[in-house]
């Protein structure tokens, strides 16, 4: 076993402390990661508060893992000793079902093990990135390429390939209108993504206090959707429109914006059912259509594709202890855009 | 003018009656058909009794109309005296948007001038084919090829085009598994042009009392909805599911018989908003997607295909002074499948 530090939250309404946990021994295909950094996701708040019901405490979350090889096991080919490298948010799959063999293993028909709050199995339930290190089998480790630091790479696990699956899958790029709702975590780095890839992009927040950030990130266009011309001035005009805000919108609203064929694409679980008039869809053609992540070859292509265009996440690196105060200020919307924990305050 | 005769409701809760109406001079671009045969869909019955409100009396529907040229205007090239002919849903658009420019007129942004109860242009509410003739400008008129009799042609112009459209855009076609929610007047020529263009058709009706006409269909698989069973054998199983159901299912069940990338395309509109959970979308990568008919180009492309491939509409003729009853009949689901007027009988 390896023993490692990691920040652990031990009920719902706990504080993050400090303890020990063990990593397993190294097994023939697996890689034991020295984390550098780990970033804060809103679903580890929703589990760590266990407000998504299931959660296992202590819970360790953490499923945006970047850092270094620190030792590989004996079969293992695909990464070796110092090779900067990353998990998201799943760390086996069943590798036999027709999802997993298209390499859409997030899709596995016999579900996945997430990074943390999972049971692998072995029976042992899996604890995330807020921690030291990491064992993980090498299919699911991608490869960090050069000139992508691994601060601003960590996010984009998960961030980044939620935002750039539907964005490859519903062909954004010269040409097509794309509009990204909400600019958190999620939506930055899918204007950056989207930009990158050549589509005409326009950002939709509650409000224009982030404009100046969207212009710098790549958006064409900015509007705010308090402003009721905003749907006025948009009718019938996007090709795809990526959804990043959870909560229950006024669907048919947005839905209205679509041009013909054009797709809406859910990232988050709003609470409630989502309610679309009939109408809604078959007027142009419409699409509402919803996205969870992306598989491992897409990641690693993902990964690729944001070093070339020198894609990063905007971050804000804290230390471990800063973590029950990040966790605040993600629920009040008070980041510019991921908070990311530098793994060496794990054992301050 | 020419004077026609036709069939109409004069109130919401009244009965058809015979009525002389008055069609307009043919203008250069126009063309004078002699009505032979006009289908009956579900939505003149809701259009003749203002359950979709708006309606004007006297209401003269029928939009599943086939019949020969019997005088063309000056400028005229596509139609010629004594050509078979047939029309649909929609008369006129404003030919110059995207949508029209592209053939999707049905998705004409300033909105289609539909076969009956729209407003034209010069002001006057359309008539429908419960008529004895009809005048429709040349470009909204579709040729019926040699092969495919009038009588079973009619339903195409809605019910055929209607099915077509989405099963074309989606792919339907060899190696595809598609299912049709709903055996009646749609679903039972879309297991025709699906099977048709090579798919693996799965049927998914309220009992299998229909089956032995759906396997003479084509239909490859029929399974009872009642059934609970039926939704754990399809779990995750189809490429494309139509829904041809105008009432509000269980949204969420049908969802999980998509395969990833699958999408679910209703055609009716229900009288509530659909319900779907986020994580029915985001699982498996799903759409949720809306169709309506389809445009003139692909209107004329799925005649061709039907003519083909010997597909007409199962019909059950009746004369003018059934009308009545023959609503009663289809909205308790009694005919297999489609009603078609015989339009002889609206001078008897």
């Amino acid at each position: 076993m390896v023993s490692a530090t990691a920040y652990a939250m031990s009920a719902s309404d706990a504080s993050f402390e400090k303890i020990e946990i063990e990593r397993r021994d190294l097994g023939p295909n697996d890689v034991l990661i020295d984390i550098k950094y780990a970033g804060i996701c809103h679903s580890d708040i929703h589990t760590a508060r266990n407000e998504w019901k299931g959660t296992r405490y202590p819970v360790v979350p953490g499923h945006e893992i970047a850092g270094v090889v620190a030792e590989v096991g004996s079969d293992v080919t695909k990464h070796k000793v110092g090779d900067r490298v990353g998990v998201g948010c799943f760390v086996d799959s069943c590798g036999e079902c027709d999802a997993c063999k298209a390499g859409e293993e997030q899709y596995c028909f016999k579900g996945v093990v997430q990074t943390y709050n999972s049971k692998q199995p072995d029976g042992e339930i899996t604890k995330g990135g807020y921690s030291t290190q990491v064992v993980v089998t090498e299919h699911f480790v991608l490869s960090i390429p050069d000139g992508l630091e691994l601060d601003v790479a960590a996010p984009l696990l998960c961030a980044g390939i939620t935002l750039y699956s539907p964005l490859q899958h519903w062909g954004a790029g010269p040409g097509k209108k794309v509009a990204i709702i909400g600019m958190g975590g999620l939506g930055h780095v899918g204007v950056k993504i989207a930009s990158a890839m050549g589509a005409e992009v326009t950002v939709l927040s509650q409000s224009l206090s982030k404009q100046e950030d969207g212009t710098k990130f790549g958006a064409d266009h900015y509007y705010a959707t308090k402003d009721d011309q905003t749907f006025k001035d948009l009718r019938g005009h996007f090709d795809l429109i990526i959804n990043t805000v959870s909560v229950n919108l006024d669907m048919d609203r947005y839905m209205s914006l679509l041009a013909i064929n054009g797709s809406l694409v859910i990232l988050g679980l709003p609470e409630n059912p989502i309610e679309v008039k009939g109408f809604s869809l078959a007027a142009n053609r419409r699409s509402l259509a919803g996205s969870m992540v992306g598989g491992i070859p897409q990641t690693q292509e993902m990964l690729d594709f944001c070093a070339e265009h020198k894609i990063g996440a905007e971050i804000e690196t804290i230390a471990a202890k800063e973590i029950d105060q990040a966790y605040e200020r993600v629920v009040a919307s008070d980041v510019r855009y991921r908070f990311v924990i530098d793994a060496a305050t794990f054992t301050d």
